[in-house]
């Protein structure tokens, strides 16, 4: 029985939703941020690098959304979650995800999470201050044609669309002027509508 | 023919290595950062982001170093450069270079490029001051058993060794004390010897 780490809010939703539209047998265990439980020794003893998601399998621990993505698609293909018999395909779909994880992810976690780069109040307060522009820059590309339509990919619904739907989450939080992305907020209340994407939420409500 | 679009000192490095690995057929170009080629359209035409590095393929461009490392492996299997029968030692390799990515390359990043990120120049010497600690730390699950040895995903030379390789390059300049990281430096210095990587850099040169 697979077993998924997750902190509402965060982005291991990607995985929870991935998992629901796989129609895997998991369990979920929530982590709470709140009370510091991804410091303490019995998640470090699963997680030691201290975030989520983690997916404790019955050969080991994984970490990292875009390397979960693939690996749930790959133990479940019946579901058809991502390219997988295509190696230029599934290229597109993890520079995708790739690209989510480690330019649109990161500038929004410097509107609260400045502490892993800078000391100081005052640079923290400025990460803050533009977060609403780097994020909005980020969704720029993704806006302007890396969602394809009407999926990510294009007409096959994708472990790229459970993570586009989880970042998109945060985008009134961060300041973005939402207007200016009609089409990822068409692709976010089309996924907002699936019923797997309904239960990953209400398990993390 | 593959075409990879480069800058020396990038962690395009790690790509160029993972062809000279495969004895791929491909030709690389290099893209000047000191003449802001990146931001030129005849590049903007290849990778619109603006970054490198960008493979070009009879099918399309792909970018994102995760991807273009698990491409390459898929692309020349008999070189055996990834886990690609393995879903599970597939996903470890993958969260080995989603780390790489997202973690010790960001943590890097705020050295040279912390105006993607905050406006203020004392905002970007913060982040300077801070990058040595970031980086160090970003290392850190890295020697203490991330790499498993002799490679990182064990007995078997994979991408993930050309990505580590890659970003330790940078150590020194980051200011990290390297005397702290003894199973990193031994494992930088066995990929400087073979002769993949030795080609790789020359070529860069």
């Amino acid at each position: 029985m697979l077993r998924l780490y997750f902190t509402p809010n965060t982005c291991a939703l990607a995985s929870h939703i991935a998992l629901e539209q796989a129609g895997a047998g998991y369990e979920s265990v929530r982590i709470d941020f709140a009370k510091g439980e991804q410091r303490k020794p019995a998640y470090l003893a699963i997680n030691p690098k201290g975030r989520v998601p983690a997916l404790v399998t019955e050969r080991g621990v994984l970490t990292e959304t875009p390397a979960l993505l693939i690996y749930i698609a790959q133990r479940f293909p019946a579901a058809q979650l991502a390219p997988l018999d295509d190696p230029f395909a599934l290229a597109e779909a993890q520079a995708f995800n790739s690209y989510l994880c480690s330019t649109v992810h990161i500038a929004h976690a410097h509107r609260m999470r400045g502490y892993r780069w800078a000391d100081e109040a005052s640079s923290h307060a400025d990460m803050q201050r533009v977060v609403p522009r780097s994020v909005a820059e980020g969704f720029a590309p993704i806006e302007q044609g890396m969602l394809r339509g009407p999926w990510v990919l294009g007409g096959a619904w994708s472990v790229c669309d459970a993570y586009l739907f989880t970042l998109a989450q945060w985008l009134e939080a961060d300041g973005v002027d939402t207007a200016k992305l009609p089409r990822v907020m068409d692709h976010r209340r089309r996924m907002a509508a699936l019923p797997a994407v309904q239960r990953a939420l209400a398990a993390e409500a």
